[in-house]
């Protein structure tokens, strides 16, 4: 039996540690590097190795995953003071899995590309439940050979994994439109809540329509239970979508592009986030709508 | 064997005619009002009976389901010059399901009420394949006794039948919430597609990805599928989210609730029926991005 492939997730947040958990079970062998001890911990009581960066371990890797929250953490793991990009054996491929810029993207393998290294352009969608079942969306672009290259560590993580181009920076743009989706439809879903609130409907039995017809979304379906349960816990939380909606704005801008509905979804995140609701679950959007009682508060409120 | 319950469809449109053609294939008698002939003529061939008003049958029906355009139309079907109320059995429900406003709903029960005839205020949602099919849901409020007086017309009808309170105009509100979402979503969908358009991302693999992933709506997968195919051929049109939106504006204003993703969504179709495309499919509304090519369209555009 050939040696299991050796595959590093960086960033082990909640998407990270998910396909880490999935590549560990498709019997791959999986590392991580988090700057927090209780994510490397719990990495190693799953069955995988996990350290602070991945200096002791680089030149064993076969495939390495970027999982980090942004650009800038990307860039700091791969090239910072401890980066692993000089250390990794030439020709390991890099599967960038962060939302990030076009631009960014772009820079990321030219950077990766000074050291040898080949990067599949390859943002991924689904949530960390599906990630911990190795059943996520992927949306890469890249050349035919970095996919191949990649294709153990894609069977072990995806369900689904859309080729959307051979250029880098096309992965990242389709999971920029994709994100203007997601959040559009996480705020229309909060609005459409509040104002049912407002008219005295039980949030419930709006719930129970909306599922039911042509005005449903995934994330409506997803999102609003936790308005109508009153649990603002993140799952993801308000200040991802200040982040993914600014991305998505921030792009518009630089094709002069107008984008009237993504616009206004980050104005009431960003609004959300400013009264110090960023660290709870995103459908805590809908707390920004004032005159109404939502489940789970007060009468007095 | 009993007789069959004959039950008269005013307005016979899209949902309409759908709801006519369910009611004769669940072995219901069904009448039909429209000043159209052609609509007429369509529904005598499937089966039914129809007329440009209901003077020569109102003595004889069972149930009458309002399917008009809007509250206007409902009120000159019922009480203007030919209009039906006056003329049908006392007792005889209507099931008032145009998308109208709650205060308009509370109206028409009220003047029904002076002819000793039940109003149900029972939007429906599902579109014309559904309605043709019986298998609309349902966002129905009103008292019990006038649900069971429309049970046989409900089953006929509907897949989903919600009863979402007891007081008229819970049920429209209900559906103007939902019409939100469902206007929303259009436009978002619209604003998604135009901007990858921009991006260069190609419109059938956007298509595929977000309906494969969490940015996916029920309406970003019906509409949009218009978009990628190039074909504006009205199933629903920008019009209907000219009216619907323009009455989820009103009705929030007089709650003095804000909806910023509506009024957008409501600017976005309004843009697009002032350019002349009221007419075609709700999905045109993507036309009022400038700046990109979609799919059917010339080179030199």
């Amino acid at each position: 039996m050939a040696e299991a492939i050796r595959v590093c997730i960086i960033g082990l947040g909640s998407m990270g540690m998910g396909t880490a958990k999935a590549c560990i079970a498709a019997g791959l062998t999986a590392y991580g590097i988090d700057l927090r001890p209780s994510a490397c911990a719990e990495l190693e009581t799953a069955g995988g190795k996990a350290a602070g960066d991945g200096r002791a371990f680089a030149g064993e890797l076969d495939a390495v995953i970027v999982l980090v929250i942004n650009a800038k953490q990307a860039e700091e793991a791969l090239f910072g003071a401890s980066g692993i990009a000089p250390l990794l054996a030439k020709g390991t491929p890099v599967m960038m899995s962060s939302t990030i810029s076009p631009d960014a993207a772009r820079h990321l393998a030219g950077r990766l590309d000074e050291y040898g290294l080949p990067m599949l352009d390859a943002p991924v969608s689904g949530g960390p439940v599906k990630a911990g079942e190795g059943r996520l969306t992927v949306m890469a672009a890249g050349p035919e050979a970095t996919f191949d290259k990649l294709s153990p560590v894609l069977a072990a993580v995806a369900e689904n994994v859309y080729r959307v181009g051979s250029g880098i920076g096309q992965g990242a743009m389709v999971k920029i439109v994709h994100q203007l989706l997601a959040g559009v439809h996480i705020a229309a879903g909060a609005e459409a809540m509040a104002f049912a609130a407002r008219a005295g409907i039980p949030l419930d039995v709006m719930y129970d329509v909306v599922t039911h017809s042509a005005g449903n979304s995934w994330m409506f379906e997803n999102r609003m239970k936790h308005v109508v349960d009153g649990d603002f816990t993140a799952r993801s939380s308000v200040d991802i979508f200040v982040k993914d909606l600014g991305l998505v704005t921030e792009t518009a801008n630089k094709l002069a592009f107008p984008l009237p509905l993504a616009s206004i979804a980050y104005t009431m995140f960003a609004n959300a986030s400013n009264a110090g609701w960023g660290n709870l679950d995103d459908s805590a959007v809908v707390k920004i709508f004032n005159g109404i009682q939502l489940p789970g508060e007060a009468d007095d409120v």
